[in-house]
C-alpha cells in the first residue's frame, strides 16, 4: 500500500509498505478514507520528536472503513465507519479511567510517532474498542477528520482547560489552525470578547471572519497595551497560548487579569521564564495539556447538530498520491492561506 | 498607644502613637488582646515591600475587642470580641463578589502594608463588618490568631487550590510556619501521603510530629528522585511550594506527576524558570494566589469542632512590650525553632 | 406618586402614596423608568403569597435612575442610571457571602413582597450597593428590565442549576416567559437539542422561533414517549420545570435520562410525587432554587456583547398610568399572546 | 462447588453447583476466599429484586485469587490475587467513559442478580479488567471486602454526592451497616458534625464509637428539632438517606439546611412525597446513585495509607459450609448486633 513515510530530519518520501496485520486482540486495521497533515508533523520532519524513527509511516488523524478486527475487539467490525482518534487509549489504567487518555500506559500519542500511521492506505489502531468512534449516518466526512485531533486540541487544552464561561474575556495567541480551532469552539459558552493575536494579518482576518471580537497585530509590541484598554483595564479572564515559543507565553502572562487562567497549547521546545515575582498573588492559574480525546463524544454531537462546522477549517484537498504537494502547500501556509488540508485515499 | 513601627530597610521601634480613630463609616477600631508576627512582616523590615512606607504600623492579624465603629457598621458594636481577618475586604465589588476578596479594589491586604496593622494597642480596620468575624463563646483567642492569615493561607492556597483529595499523595517543600499551616489543613482531605521537603532537620522533625508521613531533606539533590520512589514512579498529586525562591520551585516542578498541580504559596522576589519544553504535555496545573480568606468561616467551625489544633503553631509567648525581642526570635527561627509567636498587650 | 397597590386576593388599584424616604444608610431611592410584571405578582394577587400584605405596592423588577442613597451608599449616588435587583442581599451574612443572597438575612425577595416595590414612580431600595447595578452606557433600558428577574431566574435555576453543557439535550417543561427565557439562555452553551413542551402551540411556535429545536404539545399524553425518541431512547440530560404543578413536575421524571438533572424553576404549591422506587439508582440530581442573581454582572456582559436579546421577551408596553391594563394583557396571556410587559413611568 | 442459592422469595439453599467456565474473552474466574453478605441479598430473599431469578447464585461482594482468564484480558492472570467489585464494568460504553459504570451497557450491578455471584467457591467475572481490582502486597483481605460495595456505596452515594466538606454538617439518617460505612468515610472530609439517626440505641452506641459527633433516637418524633438545635437553627449542610423507606426519605427533608444536599442511598420501593410547596425555594439538591465503584481505587489508597480502617464493621466469621448461619445472624441483625459478617472458603 502507498505511505508517507518519515525518512529522518527533512526527509520524507512515498513508499509501497505492506499492509498492516492484527498484532494483538485488541487491533483493527482500518481502511484509511481522508487523513490530514498536523503541525506535529512538520515537527517530526525537523527532527524535535525523539520518539518518532526513521521508517515511521506519518499521521494520527483520519477517517476511514474498519477493514478487520482482533478478537478481543467487541465495539466494531468490519464494515463500520470510523473515526480514528489521534490519542490511543487502553480504558482500563489507571490514567484512562481517570480520562487522561494521553497518558495511557499503553496508548497516547503513539499513532504516527511511536507505530506507523494513518497517511496511508490502511492503519493498525490499538485498543479499537476505545480509540475509534462510530461516525454517524449522514455525517459529512472530511468535518469529523477535524474531530481526530485538531478540535479536541483546541477545546480541551484551551476552552476547557481555560474555563471559558458565557460573557467572560478571552485571548487567543496565535491564529494558526489549532488557533483557530479554539476560537471555534470558545463559541460553545458564549464569551463576550474573543481577541485573536498574531504577526500575520490574512490569519487575522481569517479570525475575524471565524468570530474573533478583536484582533491584534502584535508586531507593534502593543499587544497587551491593547488587549488592556479592551477590557476596561482588567485584562482577560483566559489567555490561550496557540504557537509554543517563550514569546508568545511570556505576552500571555501580561494579558491575564487577576483570577484568571493561562491555558498553554503550543508545543514548546525550551524552557520559559514565568514572572513569579509578579503573578504569585495574582490568584492566576497556569494549565498543560496534551489532548485526551474525551471530549470526542460531546464533539460528535455538536457537529451532528450544527452547532460548529469545522469543515471552516479546510483549505485544500489532496489525493494520497499527492501527498508530498500537500506536505508542501501546508509547511508555506504563511504564502498558501492553508489552514488543514484534506487528503483522500 | 504603644505601637511596632517600621522606619525603612532594616529599622523598626516601638513608639507611641495616637489612638486610631474611626475615618469612614465602615470602619472599626479594635483594641488588640493578641497579635503575631508573619514572615511578610520581615519582608517589608527588608525594605522588599515597596507599598509599605516608613512610618507604618506594622502587623495584619490579630484577635480583639471592638472599642467603637462607624455609623455603616451592621454587624459588630463595641464590646464584640472579634477575629481581624489580614485580607480588607468591602464585599461590594466585583471581585469580593467573586470571593477573590484579595484583590478588593479598595481592601486586599492594607493592614500593617498601605494602612497601620496590629502590631499595637488599637487598630483601625476598614470595611468592618466584612473584613471582622465574631469569635464564638469558649473559642480559644490564641488558636484563633493563627486564623487571621497563616491557617487559611496554607489551606486556600496550597490545600484548595492544590485539590488535596482522599487518598492522594501530598509534597509539601518548606517546612517553614506556613509550610506546617499547609501540613495541618491538609489533612482535613486524608491524603495518603504528605511528604514534607526542607533543609532544616529540626523543622522537619516538626513535621513529622504534625501528620507528615515522609520527611526529606533536600540538601543532597536527591528530593525528586526520593518521591518518586515513593510514590510508586508516579510523582505527586499535588506539589506545593512555600518558600519563595526558584531552587524550590524548580523542585516542585520535578515532584509533580502528570496530571497534578503545583500549588504555588511562596513570595517571589523574582522570575522563576518554567520547564514547558517538558510539562507542555503533563496536564498539570500552576496556581498561585494571594490568600482571600474565604475559607475563615470554614476554619472557624473546624478549629470549633475539634478537626485541627492551631496552637501547636505558637512555640513562644511575649507582651507587646517586649516586641522587638519577639522580632528578634522570630527572625532567627532556625536557631530559636520558632514557629508562631504570640504577642499579647 | 402613583403606584400598584395590592388589596387583598383578587384586588389591587392605582393608588396615590407618598415618595419613600431613606430608612437605614444602606437604602437608596430610585426614580423608576421602566418596570414589567411578574408571573409572581399574580400569585400574590390570587392571595398565594402570605408574606404579601394588603397594602403593598408591588413589582420587583425595574430599571432606572438614582434619586437619593443613604449615608452608609458607597458605590451608587444621586444621577446614576441602575437596574434594582428583584433580590436584595445585603453582601454581609454568610449566606450572601457563600452567593447565596436569595438567602440573605436581611434581604431576598423583600421588594414587592415585604417591602414596597417598583410598580411605582418610585421605590426604597435597602441594601443598595449590593442590590443595584450600573447601568452601562449605551444599553438598552428595556433590555435590562429582563435582567432584574426573569433572565437570572431562567439561567441560574434552570440552565446553571441544570448543568446544560454543548452538545447536551434539554428539555424545558413549560413555555411561559420564565420557560422562554430558560430556552434564550440555555444557548449560551450549545446544547445539541432544545426540546420545549407545552399544552399552547402558540407558545410552542414562540419556542421554535427562540431556538428551541424541536417542540411537543403534551396534550395527548406522549411527550414522553416523543422525547425517548428524539434523544434515541435515552431521555435527556437536563429536565427543567418551569411551570410548578405536580403534572409537569411528573413528566421531568420521565423525561430525565440515568446520570441527568431535574431542575426545577416552577412555584410550586403543593406537594408532589417523587418516584424513588425508580429513579433511586437512576444516578440523578433534582435541585430547587429561588433566583440569587448571582449572575447578574455576568447576563449584563452577555446582553452588552450582544450574545442574547432580551427584548425579544417583550410583547407589550404600557405607560405606568395604565398598569391595570397590563395586568390584563399579562393575565390573559393565552388569548393575548403576551410574554413580558413592559411599563414605562 | 459449594454455593448459595436463591431458590424463590424465602427460600435459599446450599448446593453443589459446576464450576464456572469462560464464556467470553473478557472474562475471568475467580476463586473466592472471602465474601459477604449484603442487605441487598435479604431484598432478593423477600422476592423483590425482579432481574433476579430463582437457581441464581447469589453474592456481589469477595476477594480470591484469578484462576484463569479469557483470551482478552490483559491486565490479570492465573494467581493474582483479586479485588471483585459489585459492579462490572465494560469500560468502552458510553456511561463507563463518563465513570457511571452502575449503568454499564453490558455491566452494571449483575453479579449475584442476573448471573451467578460470589457466594461460591468461585465466580465467573465479565469485564475481568476493569471489574477486578489488584490487591496490594500486605493489604488485609477482610477489609478489602468492605471494597467491593458497601464503602464504595456510602462513600459515592452519600459522602461525595452529598458534597461533605471541612467545617460542614451531617446528618445520616439510618445507623445500619450503609450508614456506618457512610459514617466513617464522611470523615475523609473532616465534616464539624455528624449526627447519626436511628430506631436503635445499640446501632446509635456503635455509631458514637465510629465517630458520630451525636447520635438521636428518631422514636418520639423530635429528630427534626432536635437537629435544629444542634445546628444553630440551619438545619444541616448534608442529609444523608441510607434506610429507603418514605418515612427517613421525609424526614431528610426536615433536616436539611438550604442550600444543602439531600443526597438518597436507600434502595426505595415505593414513591415518596417531595415537600416542592417549601423546598421549591430552599436552593438544595437532591441526589441519587447507584454506586458505580469509580472510587475503588482512591478507597484502596486510603486502607492502604491507613486512613480508615474498614474491619471495624465485621461483626461476625463463618465458614462457607455455615453461610445458612451467616444468613440467619446478619437477618437478625437488631438482635445479633451483626453489621458486616465474613464468609471464608
Amino acid at each position: 500500500m502507498k505511505a508517507l513515510v518519515y525518512r529522518g530530519p527533512g526527509l520524507k518520501a512515498i513508499e509501497d509498505r505492506p499492509k498492516p496485520e492484527i498484532q494483538k486482540p485488541g487491533d483493527a486495521i482500518v481502511k484509511i478514507e481522508f487523513t490530514t497533515i498536523c503541525g506535529t508533523d512538520l515537527h517530526i520532519l525537523k527532527g524535535h520528536v525523539a520518539t518518532c524513527a526513521p521508517g515511521r509511516i506519518l499521521g494520527h488523524e483520519g477517517v476511514g472503513v474498519v477493514d478487520s478486527v482482533g478478537a478481543g475487539v467487541t465495539a466494531f467490525r468490519k464494515g463500520d465507519r470510523v473515526l480514528v482518534s489521534c490519542i490511543s487509549s487502553c480504558g482500563k489504567c489507571e490514567d484512562c479511567r481517570r480520562g487522561m487518555y494521553s497518558h495511557c500506559k499503553t496508548g497516547g500519542w503513539i499513532l504516527g510517532n511511536e507505530i506507523d500511521g494513518t497517511q496511508a492506505e490502511y492503519v493498525r489502531t490499538p485498543h479499537a474498542d476505545t480509540s475509534l468512534y462510530p461516525i454517524p449516518a449522514g455525517a459529512d466526512d472530511e468535518a469529523l477528520v477535524m474531530l481526530s485531533d485538531i478540535l479536541p486540541t483546541g477545546f480541551e487544552c484551551g476552552v476547557l482547560n481555560g474555563k471559558v464561561a458565557p460573557g467572560s474575556t478571552v485571548a487567543i495567541v496565535g491564529s494558526g489552525p489549532i488557533g483557530l480551532a479554539t476560537l471555534l469552539t470558545a463559541q460553545f459558552y458564549s464569551p463576550a470578547q474573543i481577541i485573536v493575536i498574531d504577526l500575520d494579518d490574512k490569519r487575522l482576518e481569517v479570525a475575524r471572519r471565524f468570530g474573533a471580537t478583536a484582533t491584534i497585530n502584535s508586531a507593534d509590541g502593543q499587544a497587551a497595551a491593547t488587549v488592556k484598554t479592551l477590557t476596561g483595564g482588567r485584562g482577560v479572564d483566559t489567555a490561550i497560548e496557540a504557537v509554543g515559543i517563550p514569546a508568545t507565553f511570556s505576552l500571555c502572562q501580561d494579558l491575564v487579569a487577576a483570577g484568571g487562567v493561562i491555558a498553554n497549547i503550543g508545543v514548546h521546545g525550551e524552557k520559559v521564564d514565568l514572572h513569579l515575582e509578579r503573578l504569585w498573588s495574582h490568584n492566576i492559574s497556569i494549565t498543560t495539556r496534551l489532548v485526551d480525546t474525551v471530549s470526542t463524544p460531546m464533539l460528535l454531537k455538536t457537529v451532528q447538530s450544527g452547532k460548529i462546522d469545522p469543515t471552516r477549517l479546510i483549505t485544500h484537498r489532496f489525493k494520497l498520491g499527492q501527498i508530498l504537494d500537500a506536505y508542501d502547500v501546508f509547511g508555506r501556509a504563511t504564502e498558501t492561506g492553508a489552514l488543514k488540508v484534506i487528503i483522500s485515499t
